[in-house]
C-alpha cells in the first residue's frame, strides 16, 4: 500500500501518493514530496503564498481518484447496493466481476474489520485496474482479487451476499444458490430490461424480488442561482436483489 | 436487547421476539413461542402444514419492523447519507434529531464494531421510540441516546461526521465547527428549498458543498408485466453536505 | 351540448351547468340556476357575501370536471401525445379507444376548427361516458364517436394521425399501414415493458420510432416552504411512436 | 415563405428547401433542386440507387431544423407550455421574448388559423433568427413579431395567454393584469428557484398557481437491448403558471 494523503491548499484537497518524488497539482503547480512528508497532520503550513494542511483520508477521495478501466459503479448506486446488501463487519461477499474496483473497495470498507471480499475478474488488464485502485485504500487486505472467471462449475463459496455486474447473471442463480447462506442476498446490476426479465425468470423460487433505478439529481450551489444540474445521468442500471429463504 | 428471530414461514420472512409468549403472524395465526425456541437456526420444521425455519436477521428486517413515531427517512436517503458520510468502524458520529431511530440504526451499523453514535433527541416520546427501536438491533451498544436537544452552547463532541435532521440546522454550523475533525463532513436533510437556502448561506466557508435528491423508482417483479410502480415518492428531502477543511 | 360556464366565486372558479335548475357548489352552497342566467359575463356580483362572476370555460376547466370511467390520461402525457402528433385544424385523427373522453376531447380542440377525430370505443357503458363527456365541450360535432372496435379488418380510414390506447396495439399495426398518409404517425399509449417490445417487434419497417415517459413533478406554491409535492406518479404509461415513411 | 418540403430517402427524412440550387443531403451527397421541383408528392423515384419521395412536412420536422440563437425550450417544455395555456384558435397570445422561435412556431400553429401571436423581442440578432424560422412554417402570417422589449409601460394588448420566458418575468404581472382577460392564464419559464420566489410573491393575488417540472425520459429502440438513454436533461427550468380570475 502506497503512501497516499489528502493534501489541503485553500477550500480544495486532493489526494496525493507521497511515494512519487514529485508531487504535481493540476492548475496549481509541482514541487518534491519530501517538502510534504515533513508535515505533521492537520498543522497549517505555506504552499506558494497558499495556507495548506495534510489530513486523513477518506473513500470518497478514493472514488474520486480512482483509474479508469472498464465503466465504473455510480456512487448513487454503490451506496445502495451496499446498504440493501446489508454488508457489515464480518461479512463475506462474492464479487463478480470486479469493474474498476470502485464497488469492490465499498464492499471492503463495509465490512472492516472482519469481513472479507472474494472479487472475481477474468480480464486481466482489468484485474490490474482493481489490484492498483485497491491498493489506494486501507481494505486491500480484506479483498482476495481473483483473475479468474465466475461460473457455475465454480467451487461454492459460503457467502453472506452476491454482487454480479456481468452480462449474463441469470446464468450463476444456481452457483448463488448453493454458495450464499439462508437469509442471504443476490443483487445483479445491469443495463438492459432485457436482462432483467431473463433474471426475473430464473429468480422465480427466490423470495423479496425487487427491481430498482436508483436516480440522483444534482443542485447549484450558488445562492444566487439555485437551480438542478442540467446534466444528470438518466441510466446508468437496474438494481434487481433477491433473498434466498430456501434451499 | 430482546430475543428476535427472522421466522421463515414458505417464502415470506416475519421478524418476531421470542420473549413473548405467543407469536401472532398476520394473516397466518399464532402460537406459543416456546414452539419456536425449541427450533434450531437453518433447520426446517412444519408450521400448520408449512415448510418454516428460523434465521438470523438483518438490519433491513429491522427497519421493516420499526415503530412508527416522527416520520421515518426513506431507504433510499439513509444508503445516500451513510455512504456520503463515509461512515466506517472507528468513527464517531454525532446526530440529532433521532427521529424513529432508522437512520440511528444505520449509522451504529456502519461504525460497527468499533465506532460510536451519539444522538440527540429532545422530545421525550421520540426518544422512547428510538431507545425501543434501537433494542431490535444489536447495535444499541454503540449508541449514545441523549434526550436533550443539540444547542450552540451544548460542549462540542469530537466526531467524523454530523447528521442533522431538523427544521434550523444553520443555528448549529458553529457547533459543527467546533466538533468536527478536519476532513469530516456535516450533512443535513431538510424538506423545504427555502431551508436549502439558508443552509447554503451559512456553510460559506465550508468546501465540497453538494445539494442532492434522491429518487428510488422500483418496479413490479411479475415477469408478464414488467412496469414501475405507480407509487413513488415524489420528494422526502434535499441532503446539503459540505466537508470542513480549514477552521 | 349543455349550457355550461365558469362560475368565480372569490379567487375559486366552479364549472356550472346552467341547465340544471339547482346549481350546488360543494362547501360553499346551493341556489337556483335562474341566478346566474341573468348575469352578464365578466360583472361582478355579491353571491351570498362573495364578489362572483361569470366567465368563459376552457378545456382545463372541462377536463377537471369529466366524469370519471376507465383510467383517464393524465394531463403531462394528453400534451406531449398532442404535441409529438402535431395535431392542427384540417387534420383527420383516428383514436382507439376512447378512455373517458379526456384525450378525445384535446384531440377535438387541437384540430379544431376544420379537422376531425374519429374515436373507436366497443365498450357501452365507456362509450356513454365519452358521449356525455364531450358534450361538456364546444367540440362535440368534431367528434365521429363509433361504438364499435377497432380491427384490422375495419375499413382503411384515410387519416392524419392515430393514437392507441388498447392493451393490443401491435394487433392493428397493418391496417394504420393501411390507412395513415405518408408522413404522418402512429402512436401507442401502454402501461408495461412487455407491450413495448411486441410493438417494437411489429413496428420494424417504421421511421423515427421514439419511446418516451415523461414526468411531471409539481411543487407546492407556498412561499415560505417551497419543495416539491409528495405524491407524483411514478408511471403511467410508456409512449411509443413511429412516423410512416415507406408503404 | 420559402419552397419547403421533406425528402424521404430510404428510411429517413430530410427538410430540404427547393429555393436553392443544389440541395445537399449529410451523409449522403448533393444535386440539383431541379431534380425535386420535377416530381409529384408521394411518388417514389429514384435517388442514387434509393428509393426516394417527397412528403409534406409538419412541425416537428421545423422544430428539427431550426436555426440555433438563443436556447431553445426544449419540446417537452413546448408541449406543456401550448397545453396548460390551453391555446386554439381565436386565441390571441403575448410572447417574451422570441428566443429562437421555437415556442412562437408552436403557439403560432396551435391558434391557427383564426388566433394571433405578439412576440416581443429586443435583441436585433434574435429577432432576426426568429424571423427566419418563423418563415420556415406556414404560420409566419398568424405572429406579430416586435423588435421592442415588453415593459411594464408597454400598453396593454387584450389576450387570451402571456408567456414569458425572461430573466424577471415579476416586473411585468401589472402589465399581465392589465391586458389578460378574466379567465386568461399567465405562464412564466425561468431556471431558478430564486426566480420562482420572486414570481411567487407577485402572483399572490392570482388564482390556481401551479409550479411545475417536465422531465422526458426517452428509451433505446433496440429490441435486443431495451434500455432508458444515459443523457437526457436534468433540468431545463420551472414553469410557473396562474390565472386571473379577478382584476
Amino acid at each position: 500500500m502506497a503512501d497516499w494523503c489528502l493534501l489541503v491548499i485553500g477550500h480544495k484537497s486532493h489526494l496525493v501518493n507521497l511515494d512519487l518524488k514529485i508531487i504535481d497539482i493540476k492548475n496549481f503547480g509541482n514541487f518534491p514530496s519530501d517538502f510534504l512528508k515533513k508535515k505533521k497532520m492537520g498543522i497549517e503550513f505555506d504552499l506558494f503564498g497558499k495556507s495548506s494542511k495534510l489530513l486523513p483520508y477518506n473513500l470518497s477521495d478514493i472514488q474520486k481518484n480512482l483509474q479508469r478501466g472498464p465503466q465504473i459503479i455510480s456512487p448513487k448506486d454503490i451506496a445502495w447496493i451496499v446498504y440493501n446488501l446489508d454488508i457489515k463487519s464480518n461479512d463475506v461477499v462474492v464479487e463478480a466481476g470486479g469493474g474498476s474496483g470502485a464497488l469492490t473497495t465499498a464492499l471492503a470498507q463495509a465490512s472492516f474489520p472482519k469481513g472479507k471480499v472474494i472479487t472475481f475478474e477474468k480480464n486481466k488488464k482489468h484485474y490490474n485496474i482493481v489490484q492498483k485502485n485497491l491498493d489506494l485504500s486501507p481494505y486491500s487486505d480484506l479483498v482476495e482479487l481473483r483473475n479468474e472467471e465466475l461460473m457455475n462449475q465454480t467451487e461454492s463459496i459460503p457467502c453472506n451476499s452476491i454482487v454480479l455486474d456481468l452480462p449474463e447473471p441469470q446464468s450463476l442463480i444456481n452457483w448463488a444458490e448453493k454458495s450464499l447462506e439462508l437469509g442471504g442476498k443476490i443483487l445483479c446490476y445491469v443495463p438492459t430490461i432485457n436482462q432483467v426479465e431473463k433474471l426475473l425468470s430464473s429468480l422465480s423460487q427466490w423470495s423479496e424480488l425487487e427491481i430498482s433505478e436508483i436516480m440522483h439529481r444534482t443542485w447549484q450551489t450558488k445562492l444566487d442561482a439555485i437551480l438542478p444540474d442540467t446534466n444528470i445521468l438518466g441510466h446508468t442500471g437496474f438494481i434487481v436483489s433477491a433473498r434466498l429463504l430456501n434451499r
